[in-house]
């Protein structure tokens, strides 16, 4: 199941970026979840590109829910919404030099060349708002239940946003934002990196930040499908995305043991760890503290430079320039993927640790 | 399926520290594969524990074939793995103070204190012994169709190994040390830095990076089971692995999209890159050139300085001082799990692309 | 993945009776297959009411292929098929008495009453629909691989067809009829027995028998994904089938073991059995053998004769008359979707036995 | 991952006829339910060949725990079951003529001759003396929340037992008999045809009736897990199993709608149905009457008589007289076979919709 993710709440998604619609099947999701529409046209709204650091590709993104939802909740069978792709511009695209950093290389040895290459076809980004619209009522769901999810723009173009103080304040703030940074001069300046390096025919990457809070301890499994092991098999899926780390991550490396572990506590009779290295997951289960991660976010491999290339036959090298409309960095438009995803592998995590009803229920386990 | 990795060639994995035999499933291998058991004992060798810088209990991993191999060829239906724990002493554990940094607290909510905890039980770094051996098949196999996998220390307690130069070379090199360094003088280095943790009653970490050349382009999904996707599912399942990156990973978030390009040419009328950011992946899929990625290995969390804690029943905070065997580091041990996940995710991908004739068949595709 | 079938080439279902839109997602077909449109709409005309046999709903069944098509073949990813809902009557549906034989109140106990319960929402024989025109696309592929699929009518309201006696040739015939009998004249006493029940307010079940020629022995595993396993798996969701069983199936129950036995002899250099009794699977794996199974559907379970029932509420018993339209039988119609069900099976254990390109070559293993 | 079955519990089947050892490893069952070494004996002893109508070969089944349960109770990690093959003899089996019936051309296709041959190796109905280990562990648990199963043998040898009238008692005397009927003068009858086949040089099959009480309404999915055809998955699995029915299975193709459909009732307040033709499913979805379903089983195909048959090379015509061990009929040693994989698909159904708690907890929901 290639296109699917998930066990008990599982997403499956099919599209193409120049094709008449997108969509996003959403199945094993608890029935009687209200599914709040303007809630999805927000998430939306916070993927879509954005003035001058985004492509100029402008998708209304008119979203229909066409099963699953009845008087305004989920019935619990498959929630399948479809998006029109509307502002396509095929004639940018043709067959040409095999774009760097892209996936028509390996999609062409895959798909033997029936591949629908125009924009990226199945492996465009476009395709994440199909699952922008079925993560949004995962977020929703979650929510409900007292757990939220809220990403920041950790890194952009190597600059640093300021770092998590008080998540669950700062969840709610960051979920309000376009650009969502914790400091926002240091988010201004990452706009204008992102602008000069637009100006210069390239493109910026970045790191993105998420906190959950609220997450019940004792969810996940020993081997293999840690709580860590099921977050990255998703979060890797997320194109550019090269690198995910837990709590403190690649920089536990160089710590000593008494610098990484968590010392336990009790506080108001529940137990807690002084510190939080490890980021939420220990042995591959929950701890009840915010579960933190990252990712890395790669440059857009779309940039105006000519770039030394080969054409998709493997017979000539040519340099290729590329034309059409694209995004000088995407780490700003990926945050709300990123909780997308993260959604949906936590309801699929709570649905098998305690069955299909618990994301509705009123009361917490 | 908790405790099995992979969809046509899968592992399950059983056994606890202190049980009488842990063990390895290996299902959907070729039929036909020859089965060298030194390999297996030498990958065993490679995990076991190693003079100073590693734990006093030594265990023979005298280990049994017990179905799925025939004539000393892989027969294609379940081959299992059997391996006796031997020098257990479960009088070093009793159920004291959670162990910071390990799997107690959150083994004791998930299983409502039935865990065996012992050692660690299920989550005990022991049942890396049965992955390996499962693994070790696993890239035998691999080998025999020219697909080779390689792990050195990249850094250990802060000291950094030399890069990769010649991979296919290098490869062969590691393989045959038991402390996988491309630089024995850092090796050296590394190697007092643990012995110095140790004596200080701490522990260290570090940074595994792994290469993989032969592997055919094309293999890996779009979403979800994008080759990334598939790899860190599996070795976030390593314990203490709490970052995973393809490529430059993380660095690649400081780029440019100029600098993180990897440029087409041809080469012997065959399409390569330049240069390797993406590290062998784009869009998911392999792109025939080595595959490269590293895991970060947290400082192993049992370390003997006291450290504060709780007990399991969550009522009274506690002073933990742990007595016991112990790795002052386990990164130099974990790099052959590191190999074998890689192993066995790679023959699953490789049968799902080809199917499961591939791996035995006399010529690639 | 509860609304997903198969592994590697996988189907998933959503949509209800009276939503906006049914559909189908098909994945992990190789690239390069012909869709051929006409097929699907034929298969779909199979799918739909005939005439005073059948409901008086009409839908055009207008399908809308929205991605994984590209020039008129497979690209390899997902391919989504849309069906609108035209000729919905919701007024003739409202939360009433529960259905007997129906999903009414299963579904009411499962979705807690937050089902569309509106002509069986997501349980309705109207999905059949999407599954159908997704198994057309399978079918086509398979044909072309000279894997041939049909099915009869073997029993209907208690009147028997004659048996297969040259499957090669009877697959086209009774691929070429909206009511697939291989004996005429038994086929219109069929619909005669339909036409008196349809008078007497009540409905008729049949059993269907499908033979599949041209699969290549080795297909199948012996524990847990058989053959058997996996197509019963499949059958079992179509609505009204109580029951499947393969080769002689339960007559066998009452033979000898001599009687049961297919003996073995050279045919043309090849191996092959002189009888069939075991319908073409022997140890859950094909032989070569046309493989030929049958399936029990039970009367459709909407008759316009009173019935005894409770409310949705279990709080008062009710005499439930159903009014609305609705099958006398669907036996008839079931068929096409059996054969679909056989075409997505196989297509997902083709491509877990011989890669995901297998479909798609020009020559056969 | 084909030699495993189930998603939240699952078990994985290993092991040959001739090997060392076979086994079973049972994932994802909850924390704390007691494991009752003597109930394992004695489904084990339920199994095992019982006098003239079995074969000769006797193995004492000594099974060891060596995983997963700790104090006398499941830990909720994997938990492992060995049974060592002691009464083997190798000698009487040579790659000689392929066995009607029998796994061995198939498997002789499928694996390419490297498959162990040896009393059917892998495809040996020896295998599922592990799976009655591990499925004993599963009736145990179900047991203690008030979910018992029972088999009879509905026909033997073409003899019929006398149907369930009341299966909450019979199911318990059921399982205290080797040889399950309820009608001990029909199961005299259906002994002595048994001996009378073994005389002939022959063998017999039948049919099993499995009834299961106490399961609650809402369990299964629409498409494609309905209960049917998670039961059906695994129960074709079986060897010699060819058919299976729910509820009045075959039978309703003849009835009307008004004989098929199940009036609703309420009784002490609760919905029930006033018959159950449907075999306690409606919709793919238990609806809390007592589960039915039949399984055909076919006559062993080792029979003493000669039979035609061909070299496993294909490349001769010969005849085959079997020597060996075998059993002239397995339907009653099925029985508990049945019993088991009905277990299984059960705690996962109910894990997978009540939470991997469900079947620990002290009360029932």
């Amino acid at each position: 199941m290639k296109n699917t993710l998930g066990t008990s709440v599982c997403v499956t998604l099919f599209g193409e970026s120049h094709g008449a619609k997108i969509g996003a099947v959403l199945d094993g999701l608890a029935p009687g979840i209200p599914v709040d529409e303007s809630l999805i046209a927000r998430q939306l709204e916070l993927r879509r590109p954005a003035g001058s650091i985004s492509t100029a590709r402008r998708e209304q993104d008119a979203f229909e829910i066409v099963s699953g939802v009845f008087e305004g909740k989920t019935t619990g069978t498959p929630l399948a919404i479809l998006i029109p792709n509307a502002d396509t511009r095929s004639g940018d695209y043709r067959r040409g030099a095999l774009r760097p950093g892209h996936a028509d290389y390996t999609a062409h040895v895959k798909y033997h060349g029936f591949e629908d290459y125009r924009g990226g076809g199945h492996f465009s980004g476009r395709i994440t708002a199909a699952l922008t619209a079925a993560g949004a009522v995962a977020v929703g769901a979650l929510r409900a239940k007292g757990i939220r999810i809220g990403t920041h723009i950790l890194r952009c173009a190597g600059i640093g946003d300021a770092p998590f103080t008080d998540p669950d304040t700062q969840i709610d703030l960051l979920n309000d934002k376009i650009f969502a940074v914790l400091d926002e001069t240091k988010g201004a300046e990452m706009r204008a990196a992102v602008e000069a390096a637009a100006k210069a025919g390239d493109s910026v990457g970045g790191v993105l930040e998420t906190m959950v809070t609220g997450l019940p301890a004792g969810v996940g499994e020993p081997w293999f499908d840690t709580l860590e092991s099921m977050l990255a098999h998703g979060l890797f899926a997320i194109p550019a995305v090269k690198g995910v780390e837990f709590g403190d991550g690649f920089a536990l490396a160089d710590r000593k043991g008494s610098e990484a572990n968590d010392a336990f506590a009790l506080r108001d009779g529940k137990t807690v760890t002084k510190t939080n290295h490890n980021g939420g997951i220990n042995g591959g289960i929950s701890n009840g503290m915010p579960l933190c991660f990252r990712c890395a976010v790669k440059p857009t491999p779309s940039i105006a430079l000519p770039q030394d290339s080969v054409n998709a036959e493997g017979t000539r090298e040519e340099t290729l320039t590329l034309t059409g409309r694209h995004d000088p960095a995407i780490v700003h438009r990926a945050r709300v993927v990123a909780d997308s995803v993260t959604a949906l592998v936590l309801c699929d995590a709570l649905a098998l640790r305690y069955g299909t009803d618990w994301l509705r229920a009123e009361v917490s386990e």
